[in-house]
């Protein structure tokens, strides 16, 4: 069975006008789908509000206790609901989670030689088991990225590891597509140039790219974890804008990518 | 099939304490299990350092837009989260979920002739379908005090009535125990003594104890309610501490109601 996992970045959930266009989108897509959201600004604003400092050592945001309160009423109350709240108004069954609901996604506090990262969890398992019994029951999940320590801790985790290591787990029982959305219209042969799109890209393809010296640096992260997530059994990796989801899931827009 | 659903108030959730006291006799008790968490102070504070003022019209809350945006982040974020994951801690499966998630709570913005009470909900449907499913996955499930209106919007709703709109519907396909737990002992014959506790009341004695005046007022109307749950389906009513949770549930502690 068929089962699309999206992620959409802080860029979408900050703009009420996209976001509700991008749900349109997903609700009306079909078969089993996923939707894994990223922050967006209005953690920052809640923080500042509440006078809480954000924290960035070598440039990297550290995830405090307070800060952690707050992603939390942010990323899975605000946003997460907000987001259910209007897929049911668009007749789309769904369910918000966090990786605490249902023991969903299990993870630890991020082990780092020189620097704590503070309440960031890195994955360790997904309860692959009851995903597929909720999605089994035609919901939609909608996650939240945070995820869990079994020990009663909440813990800050990256949107685009969430819908991987979903992705990862759920390849078991579902073939899965993984849909990628962020600002620009796939992976550019250009970057200065968004009608540059490499359409298709397989492994040989990556390599006399990469070789070549033709792909954007900041990419090339994004397409090493593709690449791995379709060496953990997920069919498709899709990368592109969200404003052209329908395209997107069939690979008529944006970059696939895919072993064959 | 027995289900128990627990509803405890702000009393409980502002205290770490008592709270994890409650949640180690929550997860330990036996069978289907759902709790209904209220609000608490932390929906004050963050409403407070944001600078959202608190409309009371009538000494009656008002739930205007902004304030909205607190108790979503508040009840669905910071509380709910927080009791999944320590139930999770206790190894107990738990889904934290409001009205809006699979639909399971359909209400109506309140319509009152003379007062805007703003974003309220009153509950048109409780999804018992989802929600019976949801329990046969062995999860416990923990309510937040939202609803919503299936258009987009997301609606603050008292926890006592979620608590019993649950409870009618599911006595639908369950066994339904029904538990009020707040800050006294339970029904007393004497507001000033809580060992004046009555164990038991039935519509009989209901009747006479109304007509001999000794039910303190502010009890009537929780009374009523749970009158009107038994009429419902509802097998018992049971009204005492959180503190005293194991003998609440079965009956030992406490002011059970019951049609018998």
């Amino acid at each position: 069975m068929q089962l699309s996992i999206v992620k959409i970045g802080g860029n979408i959930i900050d703009d009420e006008t996209r976001l509700a266009g991008f749900l349109d989108d997903f609700a009306a897509a079909p078969g089993k789908k996923i939707l894994v959201h990223g922050g967006g600004k209005l953690a920052t604003r809640v923080a500042e509000g509440l006078g809480i400092r954000q924290q960035l050592v070598d440039g990297r945001r550290i995830t405090d206790a307070e800060t952690l309160g707050v992603v939390t009423m942010v990323y899975a109350g605000a946003i997460n609901k907000n987001i259910v709240a209007q897929l049911q108004a668009r007749n789309c069954p769904a369910i918000g989670l966090t990786g605490a609901d249902g023991n969903s996604i299990l993870s630890h506090k991020r082990i780092h030689p020189t620097l704590d990262f503070g309440f960031v969890g890195d994955v360790d398992a997904v309860n692959d088991s009851l995903i597929g019994s909720l999605l089994h029951l035609d919901q939609v999940l909608v996650f939240a990225p945070l995820t869990h320590d079994k020990k009663g801790g909440l813990l800050n985790t990256n949107a685009d590891t969430i819908a991987q290591e979903l992705a990862r787990a759920l390849s078991r029982r579902f073939e899965v597509d993984l849909i990628y959305s962020f600002e620009k219209s796939g992976v550019l042969l250009d970057a200065q140039d968004e009608s540059s799109v490499i359409p298709r890209i397989n492994p040989e393809q990556y390599a006399a790219l990469v070789a070549k010296n033709v792909i954007f640096a900041g990419m090339i992260p994004k397409l090493d974890n593709a690449f791995m997530a379709l060496r953990s059994g997920v069919n498709n990796v899709m990368i592109g804008k969200a404003e052209q989801l329908p395209l997107l899931l069939t690979g008529e827009s944006g970059t696939t990518i895919s072993n064959e």
